[in-house]
């Protein structure tokens, strides 16, 4: 393992110092318990936390700042963060409207943040996201996993929660936003958790994972490796399945997310967006926003991830509203 | 190799494409001869050029907009663009008050760019970059490096020109902050380059290449693996030994760019900002400006490189206006 780190036992506190430096405009970190807070705490507004294992940044302490998250709790590398930290980030951004709980669909963060939501004394509800369509049940989860989707989710909620909704009407957005988002990736390589010290999984030079999860659980299949256009075609043909199966329209608006997964050159995921745009235009979709880049990372994976979002005026307004975070920024 | 593509021939058209398509609202691609344009051409400003190989995402075609370049000219993979896509380039984006081209001193690149000026029938200039302090004459080049410090000089020149400002002013502006400039980066792998299909050098697992060149050209030197600080150490001793040659003050407001080559995680690179601001802070530096992330690339290379600029106030300015484009985005 070739990482640059000092200390594994160190490296989220570092990592963690760092960002809170780098964006101290932005945000504060605080330690033990150990969560990132907005500088700037509003007012009469739902909070917004969201949090879980580090190692897929700029999820989530990326997304905290103005339009979206009032709060991320990082736990260690893949690894859930603890109630307490749930609870002191609650305690530190309540601003009388109650605390929204933005979580991927994971069992030892479902169960955390459940037993965080137990001893809380404010109003709060939960958006469980599960946007990949790869497989039902995986390594760490009941249920299918929460991946990209849900930077769609914390972008949108977060501008809703910014006018003074109520806590009710921010989590129907973020589940309907759950609803109409698919996602689904494919590795090229494994991902090396620092702790671990060596490759999560082995695949060799001849293999793609397909379906893979954000933490390195198998996917849908070990496929042969082909060239982009197959691997992607494949890719919006799961995506466009799921949408049936939820009965949702396959046409009208969508925002199309190219997701690199860690080690993916920008090179490529443009690539990867050209042949999956002209596939979703060619079964009847508009591509109306894109995002292209590392926004959901599985540390060091090469490979990528393509998330469909159907639009309404909703969300295309909430999506378009200005943010203000480490890792995504307009219109401010 | 590894790679999501479909015909290396092929690859640079189809990412162009995809870059194109995903920024519909910012830029327009044209091929043969191949150069990205700002959508809305802007009046009366100086026109802002700049090119060099691909490979090096978002670096250049992804700072084309507003506040920025009004053009940039891809080559193939760690290739030149060629003389006719700058002039095709300028011809499209001139607007009256003369053509400034930023290129980075690359032999190649250095080339063509003044083949371009020769038949230019505009007024013109050129800013050189040569950030990289780690070597003086490379593989590729006589003289200095332009690595990561070019992504300055094209935002804060970018600036300078959309107020109206003069090619003569421009020019100063870009020469003044590539003084004032120095970068250097450091390789735990190699890159791939496509068309070759292998690793362009080998490095053990033990090792790193201290003051690795963007095209994996060599550094200073091939040396033991060593822990995150020790690196950075060096790192920030090669920056402040040569902002002391250049006779320039070491202590004063810095803009700190932490550039990640490619395959370095956010966590990691958060992990070497809070190592190298601890030290220049130390160094009776104030870190006035920061910036973190894959800005200048190396394809899929692991590594890192650190960029410190000495700022004053015009550059601060420049540096904080709006910018609109793919790979840099703030105040609009």
């Amino acid at each position: 393992m070739k990482k640059f780190l000092n200390n594994v036992d160190h490296m989220l506190v570092e990592s963690l110092s760092g960002f809170a430096t780098a964006h101290s405009d932005l945000v504060e970190v605080q330690f033990d318990p150990t969560f990132v807070a907005r500088k700037q705490k509003p007012k009469n507004k739902v909070a917004l936390i969201s949090g879980g294992g580090s190692g897929h940044e700029p999820l989530h302490a990326g997304y905290v700042g103005k339009g979206m998250l009032d709060a991320a709790c990082p736990g260690q590398v893949f690894t859930s963060p603890t109630p307490d930290q749930m609870l002191a980030a609650a305690e530190a951004v309540h601003a009388g409207m109650g605390v929204l709980f933005i979580v991927k669909n994971y069992a030892g963060d479902v169960m955390n943040f459940e037993m965080a939501t137990e001893m809380l004394p404010f109003e709060h509800a939960t958006v469980l996201t599960s946007d990949d369509c790869a497989v039902v049940n995986s390594t760490y989860t009941t249920g299918r996993r929460g991946v990209a989707g849900t930077v769609i989710v914390e972008k949108c909620v977060g501008s809703l929660a910014e006018t003074g909704a109520d806590l009710a009407s921010c989590k129907a957005l973020g589940d309907k936003i759950n609803v109409r988002t698919s996602s689904i990736g494919a590795a090229l390589t494994s991902c090396t958790v620092p702790a671990a010290g060596r490759p999560t999984f082995d695949i060799s030079d001849s293999e793609l994972e397909m379906g893979v999860g954000i933490h390195g659980e198998p996917g849908r299949r070990r496929e042969t490796m082909r060239e982009a256009d197959a691997i992607v075609a494949d890719m919006v043909a799961a995506i466009v399945h799921d949408m049936e199966a939820k009965q949702l329209p396959t046409q009208g608006d969508i925002l199309l997310l190219v997701n690199g997964l860690g080690a993916t050159p920008l090179m490529e995921l443009y690539l990867i967006y050209n042949s999956a745009a002209q596939r979703l235009t060619e079964k009847g979709f508009r591509i109306a926003r894109s995002l292209v880049g590392n926004y959901t990372t599985a540390i060091d994976m090469a490979g990528a991830s393509l998330t469909v979002c159907l639009l309404d005026a909703e969300i295309t307004q909430h999506w378009d509203s200005p943010v203000h975070t480490a890792g995504l920024r307009w219109g401010c």
